[in-house]
């Protein structure tokens, strides 16, 4: 594996990831007031078309986190439609 | 310009400006209590190091909306700081 992909791959896990103690406090918090629906749906079509990037260019790690935060957001989505007001 | 390139261009205009109506929304609301500080700082994190992964494989795109991105998620650290409780 290319030094390169394992940066990119050390890279998703942040910025993928990151989101999982987000939907984890408004989920604890019962309340997403202060979410963005804008925010949210946005970045849920820009991660969309990241993963078509990766998949024209074979960018493995761009390819993985897309689908993997594709789904996180999905997520967050569905706490603002619960508990946002 | 390649087309992938100009699909990355977009991709970013997405995922990089989605943070934007989320930092206008906890400004305006003045309360940060729902962004979680383990999500902003591991983003900001894994943004550097996508940086870093764009500059290695000269992927102009990334190096772009990453630079950009850290921006954005400082303003949403602060707003985090000054309105979280």
């Amino acid at each position: 594996m290319p030094s390169s992909e394992i940066l990119g791959l050390v890279a998703g896990l942040f910025t993928t990831f990151a989101i999982i103690p987000q939907i984890m406090r408004v989920y604890k918090l019962k309340s997403a007031r202060e979410i963005s629906v804008i925010y949210n749906t946005t970045m849920l079509l820009g991660i969309l078309l990241w993963l078509v990037y990766g998949i024209v260019l074979g960018l493995v790690p761009i390819i993985i986190w897309n689908i993997i935060g594709a789904l996180l957001n999905v997520l967050l989505l569905l706490a603002k439609f619960k508990y946002g007001r």
